[in-house]
């Protein structure tokens, strides 16, 4: 390609600094470029990077004996609600009427259509295995998109679902995705991790993501490297860091505490350590006219895991009691709360952590009152329920084995579920065994954010100039920039020379025969950030490899 | 590919007789499904057709020197209402509303869009010319779809816009593009006519339309293959089958015609050519609280070419009048209509041919009685206005030079509009000359339909068995059907080798390993229509060149 037949538009101006890095680079280097919020244009070297981050999913997924359709992006409601998820998914699943009043969707994800295809299309175990994938425009209505490709609302996905006789052939589709997963992103040059995660609305019993480690991230992940425990912080397991509870040395005492509602601002105050006091926090859970109050108690460095708490059967579809509830049920104000005398009626479920506490600080039911020296079985009864509520913490030590775990921000860029018969069962779609006997099928999903990938690799690759592309992604692998291209015809022959070479061994390269400055043709090349530069001047032949 | 690994699925039954053979093909063979009206999956084998059109279709518009980009389905209504589109498109184009109450559209097609993106982008000369291209899904909300992926509600599109400083210029890149358009079909293997077709919603001066000649196609096709005279039927020139009026030879005489409502019905009843016969049809134009009648005139055997009529300016807008108005203003039904004794306010606009008439029969503005022996400037003046109103018709003179007219059904699968500064001027999208001066961009725009293609081909190529596909569009280029693959061990070899062979060849070929009946396999096989077989028996090696 040369430069003056191809587009580059690069912008002096970004559209905020508040944006994340990925999105100021590619508005500057003219890669996309907005329309609507969460919604953009691919600009010509948006569109290169595009196909080429779709075709080596597309290669991989093709090896690994996926078979390739197309799935609409407008799809009838019936399915969904055939799912169940047309209420379930939220406002972040569009709906729109047709001229005739038909209810329709953009699809966010195809688990619906896809399953519709497999009740009809398959009824043999002949059939079976079978894994499909589409590579397809989706739509999630973002209530607030942010981060430019990286939550965007209109965006391109890889989805890909396995059908499957029994659960153990389902687990190998799986593991055969989890491995193409592995040599996509490998290929993609990215470096990435993958952790088990939790199932959210996409429902199943087992599922993996793979993030991008980059500070930008939405999610955490927690992980030690040396053990291979990695988990998005909303699953993983919470060491207990007290092993066992240790003797009372004090007695219960009540002191006056104004004002002060954070464990934080008590610790100060007292001049003790934060791990000794508690955090109470009092959660709702409604049936019908039926409310019961549950008092959820952390260590006060804690922070609480809402998934893990909403799995406890007895919690589920918690909400954060009201000021008035928590008045009505402990008379005083939040900020003052505590797990001494209360009421039998309230169940108290403590962490881990928390049940191994002894001489701790918490609140004690009475405004700008707290207690100290608070000890289990002596000042109150013991907890109701103990139970792993927290997320776990950069720096708790490694629950499977030696060292301690880190936790950093990660991109999601692709996610896997074994889903079993969750769809199949509640839109029947089964097939016969070799013995004639019907069985729903087992599913499993998978994942591939195509556009978040554009995003995030820059998040991953980019230094103070501008984008660093891994290879076989960037929009070209070479740049020929001569240094007076219009003006010297040896220059102008040099770097025909070069580039025909090049294109002989079949490198994606572009040659700049703009009439430009060369101090502005370098700088919007090394802002685009093609990984190999050939500068071509009167002097020398340099070659410059960014990454 | 080897069949095991791969999803075929043919169909006993089909949809329904009624519908057009591509559709019908198309089920049966397993290439599409339908997921709700006028909206499909393309499964495996459709994946595989579409990808390759796409891929060709990109790859000569990349040799073009046009640059491909991709614009979003869901497009933010201000650019539709910017350029007068929200409401002109009408209820073809789908609106919605996302969760925040904001309007968009679904894009039935991109110019808003592109010269939003121009506009922003597009400032010098130096920029131009420029061709922008992107395939995407589209969705135009059908009142009735039908003829399975030639007239879907979703489809996918390639739409391609170019940008030029001046008319000159444009009509450069109108002409590259048009000769890309032929490259293309002739690379799918198309048999197609390139005509020149009305400008319609669109808008522009100049348009061609790339049809397949089909008898299932919904337009009509006026074409001379020695004189390149190749329309659209809405735009072509009807020519003047009477080259010079002849003198009279009969007085008017009013006659009885009971419920003879229909020229044919009076031509019988007479006993005469229903050539004599003349056609009234009554127009309204209606401006505000002002409307104007027009009386338009037509031979008996000729129909109304509405396009023609609008494009009269005093007919612009026009629509066809009521019953009441025609009572009220010819003191008859309809049927029995005339030009003779009306009232000098009505305008009466004859068609070419019709003004050359002599000795005509016509209706007598008097329910049941019309008049023959009619004469221009004897019984009735001379006509307000002789215009083209008619279409023409097969079997009329070439207008152009010798021979006869065919009129034949086209199925439209490309269109290009050179657009001149319509959008441009509408959304103020201009660049600055070489002198530093304004001018408003001149724009053409381009459509392939790439699904409809899938369709429309099948319309071209098909036979009792199946489908025909032309090898390049092909889903295989060969399939390999061994009798007794999974019994006979010379056989698997033959057939490994020859695929191996094929494959390294770089042929895309399929080996037919299933643990089918041979019969069945030919079955499948012909209906989904791969151009070569090759039948490996013990006996024989056989190659079945389909097409």
């Amino acid at each position: 390609m040369r430069a003056k037949k191809f587009y580059i538009q690069t912008k002096k101006e970004t559209s905020s600094t508040n944006d994340i890095i990925s999105y100021q680079l590619m508005i500057k280097a003219g890669i996309i470029k907005k329309i609507a919020s969460g919604i953009y244009n691919y600009m010509p070297l948006g569109m290169k990077i595009l196909r080429k981050i779709e075709n080596i999913v597309r290669e991989e997924l093709n090896n690994a004996g996926a078979i390739e359709i197309l799935m609409p992006i407008v799809q009838p409601a019936e399915l969904w609600k055939e799912s169940s998820r047309f209420k379930q998914y939220g406002p972040e699943l569009l709906k729109l009427q047709d001229r005739h009043k038909r209810e329709f969707v953009l699809q966010p994800t195809s688990e619906e259509v896809m399953t519709d295809i497999a009740r009809n299309e398959i009824h043999s175990y002949k059939q079976l295995p079978l894994i499909l994938y589409h590579i397809q425009t989706k739509f999630r209505d973002e209530i607030r998109p942010r981060f430019g490709l990286i939550r965007g609302r209109e965006f391109i996905m890889k989805d890909a679902y396995s059908f499957d006789i029994n659960e153990e052939s389902a687990i190998l589709s799986y593991q055969i995705m989890f491995n193409t997963y592995e040599k996509i992103f490998n290929k993609l040059g990215l470096k990435f991790k993958a952790v088990s995660a939790d199932t959210g609305s996409i429902g199943g019993s087992k599922s993996h993501e793979f993030h991008i480690m980059a500070k930008n991230g939405e999610d955490k992940i927690a992980y030690n490297d040396s053990s291979k425990f990695a988990y998005n912080v909303e699953l993983a397991e919470a060491p207990n860091l007290i092993k066992q509870r240790a003797m009372p040395t004090q007695s219960l005492k009540e002191i006056y505490t104004p004002n002060l509602t954070k464990c934080s601002q008590i610790a100060k105050k007292l001049n003790v350590f934060i791990e000794k006091t508690i955090k109470s926090i009092v959660l709702t859970v409604s049936n019908n006219e039926n409310i019961k109050i549950f008092l959820l108690l952390l260590r006060g460095d804690h922070t609480l895991n809402e998934i893990k708490a909403n799995k406890i059967s007895i919690l589920s579809g918690f909400r954060f009691s009201t000021k008035e509830e928590i008045n009505k049920y402990f008379n005083c104000n939040p900020g003052f709360i505590g797990p001494v005398n209360v009421s039998k009626d309230i169940i108290i479920i403590a962490d881990k952590t928390v049940n191994n506490m002894s001489d701790f600080i918490c609140g004690a039911n009475k405004n700008d009152m707290h207690f100290v020296g608070v000890n289990w079985s002596i000042d109150l009864p013991e907890p109701d329920f103990v139970a792993d509520l927290r997320n776990i913490e950069d720096g708790d030590p490694n629950p499977y084995g030696n060292g301690v775990i880190s936790v950093k921000p990660g991109i999601e860029i692709g996610h896997i579920f074994y889903l079993g018969t969750k769809y199949s069962k509640q839109m029947k779609a089964s097939y016969l065994d070799r013995n004639g006997k019907n069985h729903f099928l087992e599913m499993g999903c998978y994942g591939i954010g195509i556009s978040r990938i554009m995003g995030a690799a820059i998040e991953q690759y980019h230094d103070e100039k501008g984008i660093l592309w891994p290879k076989n992604i960037a929009p070209f692998q070479i740049v020929i920039c001569p240094i007076g291209f219009n003006e010297d015809i040896n220059i102008a022959n040099e770097s025909n020379d070069i580039y025909k070479k090049f294109t002989d061994l079949n490198f994606d390269i572009i040659l700049d025969d703009r009439n430009i400055r060369f101090g502005h043709m370098l700088t919007e090349w090394e802002l685009i950030g093609i990984p190999i530069m050939i500068i071509i001047s009167k002097k020398l032949i340099e070659i410059i490899k960014l990454k």
